[in-house]
């Protein structure tokens, strides 16, 4: 029996790498020589500026690949004059590991990095496991998980199953697990009027108005009232502009932006002809032009409860005496990229001070989450 | 008998100051030396860095004071290279006189103090004659016709009619004289929600909805349908502003202005009684704060056909064939400050090219606009 690798250690040893967006700052070269070294297949699969990490042991392709995803980006430090202790320090205090990174998500990936180390090398497994881990999650994300998919398509790599290691309890640890997201989308509007004189608008075709109707028939839908699996999806009118500083002049022009979260009774495509419809409304009842532009960052998803939450949910319960409640709150995660190459599920620790100053994790829940994937790893494969 | 004004002389010597807001420019001078030399008491009523010129023929306070009421003061030269001649040479070209002013007012001040002039010299009447002319019509009117109102109210000067001559005329000398103007209030709203993201409206009170749902309520009231003499009154919103953006944010804050040009059926006070009614309504609904500021830039006002417009529309329809209609239309003038002291109506000949490059005005207007004048005199003291 070799000695088990350390997550509190790791963690730490991760945490003093200042890998803010896109920065890579030796954390995925930390991890690829910890991997390398027992065996694991390590690729960097780097793109547009963006450091990741591609890693195997086992047989590429084959039919019992578990894979776990993650990120060692981190946000900005914020305010740096009012953390308590060294951002990049890992400083442990009062049974917690400071700094940038330490929930979101570096203990994450130093959990499933050493449960996949003891694991292959105490049980190797008739098939493969996989780490996917990117550094590009907290920022635009184009070049992060879904350079290491594309990637993994052309090579023939794939895995059968994807856990994401991002936080997802809200309070207690073992609380809560993901098995879905709402999708997000977001359209923009310019609407185009006539101009005038204040106090002649007949004269004109004011789209301050029309925009005012649009953004209120929007506001006032209800899309749905949830699903089976998801909360409602909802609806914000961000932002209205006209930038008009003349009270006695009719502007030409307005804009809008409106963001949508939304559920499986719904996709992006729908939307859009939703929002296509209410734009005819609008331009037949006021006579306004209207140009929209809709941008998706991810439709929704679900990975129906079955086999793959059951396994996860019953390591859960058997390492925190919790049995996880299966959630697709929340906004968006790598996981809306995953979701197209097999079933993917979240299960992480705590987040409550991700993004955070003072970000910190409690050790004990990093000890806990390593043996819940150390669990879920010998469930998997037995 | 004397030598008559030429008042197309008397324009063109008034074009040649360059009068621009707040600026004298000698225009004013000018008058009072050419009224003086006849016997009228001159003086000068400047305030707040603003030239006006009060002038009086005859008895101070007697019971028949026909007062000519207008301005100096010219618009900007606005692109002063698109000019096609100079702005302040008072070119005659094919029967136009032109330069900055030349219709918006100076050949209106030269053709009334043309015929005043004459007048008091040729038949003197049993009454007084003022002209109360001022600097500050085309900026923020605050030291304007005010000031000259308020020192002939300190000063026991009164008028019993007045008249305004701004033109009036849309296309041909004569067709139109107003009796009366709709009032102009703008109310600015800062609505305050609640910040959050975009993810969990719920969470948050998007004030963006708020001022959407009152800007669309606001705009499909209709205020009135028109009354005995006036069009309908309207409400313009000029502008929605947030300034948000991140389209994953709900903001906290938007803006809202909207103007009001409104009928005798209302005053600006009834109108900020409803616009607080509204606000109620929005803020019970969507939980917003609503912060209102009102600017009133004038009430309506109507002098009632009778004796004053009968006596001005025959002395028109007698000089031009034409019997002027009694209008209620355009912006505000000079006229909503004169009707708290006397009845006021406003005549003048066609405003086409009112601040416009290339302002200019046809010669034989202006002729015609001082025989008009010189006949409102004998009707008025007959």
């Amino acid at each position: 029996m070799n000695t088990p690798v350390d997550p509190v250690q790791l963690t730490a040893d991760l945490v003093k790498c200042p890998s803010v967006t896109p920065v890579e700052g030796g954390a995925l070269q930390l991890l690829q020589d910890r991997l390398s070294s027992v065996g694991f297949e390590c690729t960097r699969v780097d793109r547009g500026g963006i450091a990741n990490l591609f890693a195997r042991w086992g047989d590429r392709g084959h039919a019992r690949s578990f894979g776990f995803n993650g990120h060692t980006d981190v946000v900005p430090l914020g305010d740096e004059a009012a953390w308590s202790v060294a951002p990049f320090g890992a400083e442990r205090k009062d049974g917690w590991l400071y700094g940038r990174g330490a929930t979101d998500m570096k203990s994450g990936v130093a959990a499933f990095a050493a449960a996949a180390i003891d694991f292959v090398r105490d049980t190797p497994p008739d098939g493969a496991v996989i780490l996917a881990i990117t550094g590009d999650e907290e920022g635009d994300a184009l070049d992060g998980t879904v350079a290491l998919l594309d990637w993994m398509s052309e090579q023939g790599e794939a895995m059968s199953a994807c856990l994401v290691g991002e936080p997802t309890c809200p309070e207690h640890m073992g609380e809560m697990m993901k098995i879905g997201r709402r999708g997000s989308m977001t359209a923009e509007f310019i609407i185009r009027g006539v101009q005038g004189h204040s106090a002649y608008p007949h004269r004109a075709r004011n789209p301050v108005h029309a925009t005012a109707r649009l953004a209120d028939r929007l506001a006032s839908k209800v899309l749905d009232t949830g699903t089976e699996h998801f909360d409602a999806s909802t609806l914000a009118v961000t932002t209205i502009d006209t930038g008009n500083p003349a009270n006695n002049v009719i502007p030409a022009e307005a804009r809008m932006t409106v963001n949508i979260r939304f559920n499986d009774a719904h996709s992006s495509t729908s939307l859009s002809e939703w929002l296509a419809e209410e734009v005819e409304i609008i331009k037949a009842e006021t006579g306004v032009d209207v140009e929209t532009a809709t941008k998706v960052s991810g439709e929704s998803f679900l990975t129906p409860p079955g086999p793959l939450s059951d396994l996860i949910a019953a390591a859960v319960e058997a390492e925190t005496g919790m049995r996880p409640g299966l959630s697709t709150s929340g906004g968006t995660s790598d996981a809306r990229f995953v979701k197209d190459h097999c079933p993917v599920v979240e299960f992480g620790l705590v987040g409550k001070t991700m993004h955070q100053v003072d970000e910190r994790v409690e050790i004990a829940q990093i000890v806990q989450l390593k043996a819940i994937y150390s669990r879920i790893l010998k469930s998997y494969f037995a």
